[in-house]
């Protein structure tokens, strides 16, 4: 399987997983609905694991343009190789969300609430305060490479290592996903964003784009900081 | 022990643990009542967990028609036992049912809701639309089929790979059960809803034939897909 | 270390741990009341699990009369010491049901429940119907002894058979938890029932001795079979 | 990396996450307010567990000046380096609060409760008892560090044993939480109440210092009895 493919399939099932759980929670008469935080933070734990299990060995599991630009950033990733993989990962983030779409098809239109049926693809602010919300993105990306970095340096039995780096998802966001709901990661919000405008949902409102700088940039400078703090102190 | 023997228990452990948590949650005055989400998904986890890892040895661990059939279709198991082994998975199933309804035999006639009593044995829709609960079922077994092959590929601990099947379970769950409760297997919906229908279950109203085709056809035509899928990429 | 000292001090953790989760939930005034089923299962599954890891190697981690029972009826434990073991296991019950008594000091007296307060000790039916709840013991019982025999039984990376049977508890717990709250281990429940009968609990109740018969009786019978039906066809 | 920097990195995570997760279910307007007890004690585990297995292979990841003190009282870490470490954990918990308090910028003028903004930086008695309070402290802290020791000493596949380490941080708070939100370490709740003291956080009430030696000394006095009791035993 080609670098490429794995980073598509990987991000898509990452969204499928992620978005899906979201859904879950939101949408009207699902069996999940309002089934709260811990719902929420395990599914996209394991939406992050189990692909990165699947295909780490292929292609490094990144699933995340602020990882590989981070990690391309202190010469552990070829630059050559950046754009291959955020194509990847922005398409299968498409794809990913459109099949959350079909999963999920007869609960859009029982759903009323506009700015849920958004939540299921992309993020928003508890409290819309750009600034602040930028620097909270920053410091959960800065966390997640750092500590994936960090992680990946230990040595542990086969397979243990990738278990942490769910660990991790799920500790992000428990307990720094409250602002802005822990983006991390642009292929993460944006593609989905992009599928919630092209996509024909019933009763969908506007896709916020005023905010969808935030989960991008944030998440490129939290990982550019965490990536170079591993390089200086480990 | 026979191939039959392991797929038998541990579909009869399977049906158990799984039905059981459902009866939990949804039947009169048990100490679960309404523990949501987390809870019922928490427990078909490891409702799959358990007897996968003490038969997985024996058996290949199963349990799911879909599964023997998508193996078989990509080479990976012999037509010549898919017959015994689908045998084994329903006739467990039905057994892990009766011994769910006997662990829970006082709790029934407390329990009004019919629905709910059939909700503890299979899965129904959360919004009756057969056309798309059956694509909801094919989206979300393709993904558990696939994942199984694409797990199954990687070299871990020994054991841990197992532990990632049980994440799977969890993961599919919590993202992608929400509309119709993730039967993922023609056993698991089939069996129990046969012993819904034999049991004198006090109150009990009808089985609701008429869904359960999506439960059986839905998870194999995943499956297939699963399995080819896994083929061609990997 | 003993093994006397082994099956003590884990007992006495057992109980510190599974007796504490329930006082945190049932309490009045707790920081964790009212949390529910997944908190109540995962503290009874990190409560066997922690001792296991720890004093296994010394005693084999029984904690448990009839699991020391059932091993010693297939000749896996010799009769010899079962004496010791269960004596181990009782004086170990009390001690950490007096330590739950002293560790949740002040919220006795705030706390009106008698029913609850016993509950922090030792089990009780859900719906009184002794010889359904004595059932209800049994099975889950069998599932709790043939499950452990069948992973140990496996070949799996050092420490990874104790975390299954750390999902097993958690597992028992969800699924067959519901109609008798799952003592599944005589000393469990009969010593701190002993426990709340001679300790100066405030406005404490009586302690249903009625009913203790059944959670000693019922895992007994229930170990015995699952460690026979191990024996009869592994 | 020096062992001050990786108790300075560990400890300052270890807040973040763990004061953090505290803030998301406490604070007014965050995705996952009022989520629950799973949620606290799930994140508190993962705040541990993440920066153990980071910098666990540098300075033992001890974060918690309790354990440090009954690691040296018994032989175990050299006395001479005890102000090093417990300086690192102190400022790094302080560091930690601090990114905290960043984190959720916007979320404190929008929270009236006072004594909800202090809990998300130090713990508080559920109850107010010191000598209570105190014992409870204890008999936690003793748990933590007899089963640090303990599960430290059982060989499992390399990076098991932290995970376990991360099942009793979950343990602890799951079961012995309830009435004083387990401190267990002075570093974990003097550091924030030291920044909850100093930084300009909107509208917070007074810091409590009449209740902060009682998680500074209980802890101490339990890693004590914990320590030697491992001593004397295994």
């Amino acid at each position: 399987m080609s670098h490429f493919m794995a980073e598509f399939m990987g991000t898509a099932i990452l969204i499928l997983l992620g978005d899906g759980v979201v859904a879950n929670c939101v949408l009207n008469k699902t069996k999940g609905q309002n089934s709260g935080w811990i719902v929420i933070t395990a599914g996209w734990s394991f939406a992050v694991l189990l692909p990165a299990v699947i295909f780490g060995g292929i292609s490094g599991a990144h699933f995340n343009p602020a990882l590989t630009i981070g990690l391309a950033a202190i010469g552990k990733f070829p630059w050559s190789e950046v754009g291959t993989y955020v194509t990847a990962q922005m398409l299968g983030a498409i794809f990913g969300a459109i099949l959350v779409w079909i999963t999920y098809l007869p609960h859009w239109k029982e759903t009323e609430d506009k700015a849920g049926k958004l939540a299921v693809f992309c993020t928003g602010p508890a409290i819309r305060s750009l600034p602040s919300n930028f620097v909270t993105e920053v410091i959960a990306t800065f966390l997640l490479v750092f500590a994936i970095l960090g992680l990946g340096a230990q040595k542990v039995a086969p397979g243990l290592g990738t278990m942490f780096v769910g660990n991790l998802i799920w500790a992000l966001g428990l307990s720094l996903g409250g602002p802005t709901g822990y983006a991390l990661n642009p292929a993460r919000d944006l593609g989905p964003r992009i599928a919630h405008a092209i996509l024909p949902i019933a009763g969908k409102g506007d896709s916020d784009w005023g905010y969808s700088w935030v989960p991008v940039l944030g998440p490129i400078v939290g990982a550019l900081v965490g990536a170079f703090l591993f390089v200086a102190i480990f």
